[in-house]
């Protein structure tokens, strides 16, 4: 649960990095943009912007702000397989989210909310770096997974709305265990069972 | 699904009432907060509130800019009783958010995530003018409905920011009767099914 590699680099580089990536993922997508691109814009070379921040995953993980890598903590959830998978994944959340990590995990998805651009963002983040892998991992039907996986994320993104901000008792201050025990059957139904 | 009410009147007046209403909902709850001290914050007599707004439900109606009056569609979705509950539920949420009065409603969720005191609104929203009604209509246990009330709420909240938020696919495109039939199951059994 490393924060995203924050390297040493020209500032102002930086930022004009973070700020055309920012733009060309909210514009074209996580699989629409490309580091020539961003680099393009920033006007640097596309060598510089791997130098400072790595792959297409790690770069748009800086441009969001992401106090966490999804690629860290998501094998253990997905990689045991379908069984069990619901409890993995909710425990999983809010070990996050009751970390010093959620603060700002929470309040980005609260602010992504505020403005079409950042709403696409966090939308692209959910696809590209979380439902992504959990279709891999768990090897569901592609023809069903994009079904199963934005209605877990439904469940788990309202989840974190009541308990974190909107703080409706008694979801605000259930222990991580009683929420588990509520919520994982959801995920794990519309995870493992036969679709409507 | 009309509008709540309109009345006319002085405007500056009408704003003191609002503004004081806000804070004091904000600050105090929907229970904790009285006309009475509503008026003497806005400097007004409480007839004159009662005037321009009819009872403390309708006044925090409008103090919330709320487009719809949850009590005029609720209660066709609890009176018939926990049997189907769960689609009519979602069935209604979505005839709302798809017609033209849903754009103002999911700004005003939208919007309710960015400040305290406006998730504070949403929260004595949600409990005061849904959750209570459910809990009334449905002759649920005192002991388990809030905690079944703030399931549904995590899981329709969730689905309105997916849908019509983020527009995270198929959610975003699905037509409302396959919301249903995903979404209706989940629902029933928060309300209907025994807590673990």
């Amino acid at each position: 649960m490393a924060r995203t590699g924050r390297r040493p680099g020209n500032q102002d580089t930086r930022e004009a990095i973070l700020n055309a990536a920012r733009q060309a993922f909210a514009e074209r997508g996580f699989d629409g943009a490309s580091i020539r691109h961003i680099a393009t814009s920033a006007g640097v070379d596309p060598a510089l912007v791997h130098h400072y921040f790595g792959a297409k995953d790690q770069l748009f993980l800086a441009a969001m702000d992401a106090p966490i890598d999804p690629g860290e903590i998501l094998p253990q959830v997905f990689e045991p397989g379908l069984d069990g998978v619901g409890e993995r994944l909710v425990r999983t959340f809010l070990s996050v989210w009751d970390s010093p990590a959620g603060t700002p995990v929470v309040a980005l998805v609260r602010s992504a909310m505020q403005h079409d651009w950042s709403a696409r963002m966090l939308r692209e983040f959910l696809v590209s770096q979380i439902l992504r892998r959990a279709t891999r991992a768990l090897n569901l039907d592609p023809a069903e997974a994009p079904t199963r996986a934005a209605l877990v994320a439904s469940q788990i993104i309202g989840l974190a709305m009541l308990r974190y901000v909107l703080k409706v008792e008694p979801l605000a201050s259930m222990t991580p265990e009683q929420v588990v025990r509520n919520v994982a059957p959801t995920v794990q139904h519309y995870l493992a069972d036969p679709l409507p």
